[in-house]
């Protein structure tokens, strides 16, 4: 995972990213104090020449800076449980089914670390991954976060309905939320920005819940509406 | 305002925005549909050479099609206040002390919206206004919202006080919004994305409240808390 440009390095090793090795152009000012930090992240330092760095980010994109991260370490859904029942909690999972923005997917990470959330689970093909850009809007929360990548998000839901947790997903023409007991084990399924939970997907669900809307444009953006739902689990458990 | 490039007042005139006029290359392809979009909302359509467009927008970033939409048209405080009596519910009002981003400020409109806020006080120094990158994050419900911009806050927040508003700031050190009451007539200060609500505001407000944090990193992004705490208002008047 490439890391262009001194802030976006910086911004990556405050929010408590990992760094393979930095690249530095040579010669380059005012870079001391982030490649002292890089190194005690335990990055190894390259000083490069400029055509190096071009040939790396593309010209006028690293401005003398470019870090390589490992990739994101992904757990399994099981380690998502796993962390619950250790924890004595009641479980709360979100299932991202198709999450495409990584503005929205870091935004969504943000605000489940807020509310507590254990873990959340993406599909590995059609959405995105945690990659830097995610990790940035996260302001460093997918560190701390859970996340599972998978194959098939229904097999998830299946399985984790096996072992009785309840399984809803998030849909305008649900019941209301704020009448829907969340206080037991939970995962809380979100569709993409466009489409919504895929017809099958919410069909496996046990129910679909909805916000209410009092406005005339009633669509709420992807990562506001997690936001308010997982702040409604919260609420319903304390 | 200046709205550049096709996408771009395509979506500026089907979120509803208004325009007045629509300046098209001379000889460009796949406009008509636009241009008769534009017709129809209002606009006087120019054709123009390239050279006039790079003049207007810089080179490059017009595309061929620019739009210049009237200012957005802000409201008066008294207008707000007046929108919830008339409707007999409850005022419900957001003052927002110095949003930066205009995709944090086009978010809150639009969580707000459908939350059911009767209207927004924004001011009109160091802070973003309603401008075209605002009212197309916004998807439309900027058209919807009642907007005040004033020289400042500080007085409407005095004027609310002696009309016997509750007026409530959100801080990280408030007390649990959850333990709140939010029923009665309420204005919310959500402050700045860096620094918060400014101290001599803050000490104007009744009271601070805040959300639980269960999280590590606990910063929730400007618009996520804003639509939880619009939401929870939202809830406890069903």
């Amino acid at each position: 995972m490439l890391i262009e440009g001194k802030n976006a390095v910086r911004e990556h090793l405050s929010a408590g990213g990992t760094l393979s090795r930095l690249y530095v152009q040579k010669g380059l000012h005012g870079a001391e104090e982030l490649v002292e930090k890089a190194r005690a992240a335990g990055a190894r330092v390259v000083f490069c020449e400029r055509r190096e760095l071009d040939k790396l980010c593309g010209a006028d994109k690293h401005r003398g800076i470019a870090g390589v991260a490992d990739e994101y370490a992904y757990c399994e859904v099981r380690d998502i449980v796993k962390s619950a029942r250790d924890k004595g909690e009641k479980l709360f999972m979100l299932i991202l089914d198709g999450i495409e923005d990584p503005h929205n997917l870091g935004s969504i990470i943000r605000a489940a670390e807020c509310a507590g959330v254990h873990g959340i689970v993406i599909p590995g093909r059609r959405a995105v991954g945690v990659n830097a850009t995610v990790i940035k809007v996260s302001s460093g929360a997918a560190a701390h976060m859970k996340i599972a990548r998978v194959t098939n998000v229904n097999d998830v839901i299946r399985m984790l309905k096996e072992e009785f947790v309840t399984v809803l997903c998030a849909d305008m023409a649900g019941q209301d939320v704020y009448k829907t007991d969340l206080t037991g084990d939970l995962a809380l399924v979100i569709g993409s920005e466009g489409f919504g939970v895929k017809s099958l997907t919410a069909k496996l669900c046990d129910a679909a819940v909805s916000l209410p809307q009092k406005g005339k444009i009633n669509s709420l953006n992807a990562s506001v509406a997690c936001g308010v739902l997982c702040y409604e689990v919260l609420r319903q458990r304390r």
